[in-house]
């Protein structure tokens, strides 16, 4: 394997490969990225096996790529990200000697480093499914963001860590919860395909990250995994097994009460008084009625805080209700909107999140029982 | 005590005295800033007991500042630098009631926080010595960068932990020294005090952070403790006892070889090659000779790494010498030239770098013995 190649080219493709491993790899080979050198071009892949990447430095590309050699080989994710990144040079060659000593260099700079036989890295499927659908990066990152959050982080409900994918009918429903709140955003799509997965949050964090530029993606799916598919470039995960639970029932439809307020004065709010925390825990009780509302949170250890919402408005009766601080902040945050509107139906019903601006997400939370 | 003052100004001071507060206080007060407010102004104070700031919010200023009541108070630096910075307002109220109750308030925002009264905080002597010098906030922090770097950070030889600092004849001259490498530098001072004392590393590098237009500080010294005033702020640290040792002998004055090269040029070439240790320590080799300048390093695990300093002029017969490539790397960054030299005297000698742009500064490097 010989090839020069651009070393810009070289660094951006390995960034977005990279993005596939793992510090916590089952293989020593994972902690390496593959290059196959064919006569056309370099295909470069990574993976931890949950989640693997690949693209492509080719001939057709507008940047500089002589082959020299064609052969595969497996090189240490961290060192060759650092030399590749701090190497000052237009063009970078690397060269394998003896199947296994991998050569990096330009004019002044030469690197020798022991790679890992291509052989000893584990075959991974990249198979595209027949079924997909489009979207564009910029409508799958606010996806990405009005959800992701919303997750569940801990290991008792493995269905629970990720996002629940209901495709049916040229719609898709996407829904997260660690069953004290959840988020719910739904887009259509130009596509009969008909599938209910559940995408690891892991993986999505990543390929949040890989999303750049705005251009379409294509989304193939299948009842094993999931394949992102724009450029040159494809991310895969596999899926969490196990069934979603129908969280339509829980979002309930009809409400008594209805707090509109402006996010950036309720935000800012309940950023001021986050440090007032019980066990680690911000309780923060929302008192509504015709005339004000009101923020407060106390901690027998810290101290209290009260905060009017100047800009709000509410209609229906006197309420009370509590909640963890940080949960109804996350929501509000990924609305992503300039004014949104809290609907109620009982101090101690889940209430929800959603904006005019913005109809398509939906945000609930669980109030919490306390005696502030 | 009850005041109202200009949000950005409390932020601003409460930003320069918090930084005196360590994590690992011995007295539950030091976590906390003092408040001593009278009728024209207010002193906030804050000490690990080793550095110790302080600093006024007068009434001469041009920012808003009502006295309403005097009187004193300790509160939590985190909960109040937390709150004051994320108010939303130009005017912040505080008040104290019951002795010990906080409260931190605008129109919307209300916090009460439980003080610390202010007689559980110790008593620091802030008393300035006679004896002082001038320098301007420019040349402090370019004589911390150039030294700072070399002082150690082990347990076993305290006298090592800070900048040695002697002030003979209108001279300073700064010297560190982790017993591997050694850093120096001097300026003249109009001043004929006489001084030859040790100021710990750990108070210089919060005083670096604190030190941000250009101004005249006044730097106050006894064998006690060093004070630097620089508009209403008083930053003082305790010095570290016993003697420092004679560096001079240790620093050679023929030299065989010569080195000249670009300090960008070497300092990337050296960067390149850290990742390549032996237990954590890059050492490097440099082989110099009438033709060429070639930094190499290698290690079993990793692999190896060859430069070509193209920059680079030699005078002197061939040489080859290693060293820890960190330290040469830290002392060339120091001196903050485009430019710099090495001297040599042979293999295992001490060698120096230096700049003739920056004349002032030395900094120093014992070699290592290898096998490369």
């Amino acid at each position: 394997m010989f090839f020069k190649v651009d070393k810009k080219q070289l660094l951006t493709k390995l960034n977005v490969v990279s993005r596939a491993i793992s510090n916590y790899s089952p293989l020593p080979a994972f902690s390496g990225i593959k290059f196959d050198v064919n006569e056309n071009e370099i295909c470069l892949m990574a993976s931890d096996s949950d989640i693997s990447i690949k693209n492509y430095i080719s001939k057709r590309d507008e940047c500089f790529l002589e082959i020299e050699q064609t052969g595969s080989i497996v090189i240490e994710a961290k060192y060759i990200l650092d030399i590749v990144r701090k190497m000052d040079t237009e063009v970078i060659s690397i060269e394998v000697a003896d199947g296994v000593n991998v050569k990096i260099y330009d004019e002044t700079s030469e690197f020798n480093i022991i790679g890992i036989y291509a052989n000893e890295y584990p075959m991974i499927d990249f198979t595209k499914g027949e079924d997909f659908f489009t979207i564009s990066t910029m409508k799958l990152k606010s996806v990405l963001n009005q959800t992701l959050f919303a997750t569940s982080d801990k290991d008792n409900r493995p269905y629970l860590n990720g996002i629940n994918v209901h495709i049916h009918d040229g719609h898709v429903d996407c829904t997260a919860t660690d069953s004290y709140r959840l988020a719910k955003t739904s887009f259509d799509v130009d596509s009969t395909i008909d599938y209910n997965i559940i995408i690891p949050s892991k993986s999505l964090n990543e390929l949040l990250k890989s999303l750049d530029d705005d251009q379409e993606i294509k989304v193939h799916v299948s009842n094993k995994k999931v394949q992102f598919v724009f450029e040159d470039t494809l991310i895969q995960t596999r899926l969490i097994e196990g069934s979603f639970p129908d969280t339509n029932k829980l979002i309930p439809e009809q409400f008594q009460y209805e707090l509109k307020v402006e996010t950036r004065d309720i935000l800012s709010a309940i950023d001021r008084m986050s440090f007032i925390k019980n066990d680690g825990i911000n309780i923060i009780k929302l008192d509504l009625n015709e005339n004000e509302s009101i923020l407060s949170t106390k901690s027998q250890d810290i101290g209290s805080a009260t905060e009017i919402l100047k800009t709000a408005s509410f209609n229906g009766e006197s309420l009370a209700i509590s909640f963890n601080g940080r949960y109804v902040f996350e929501a509000i945050r990924a609305i992503h909107a300039d004014t949104i509107t809290f609907k109620f139906s009982g101090e101690m019903k889940p209430f929800i999140i959603q904006s005019e601006e913005n109809e398509e997400v939906l945000q609930l939370v669980l109030p919490v029982r306390t005696y502030l």
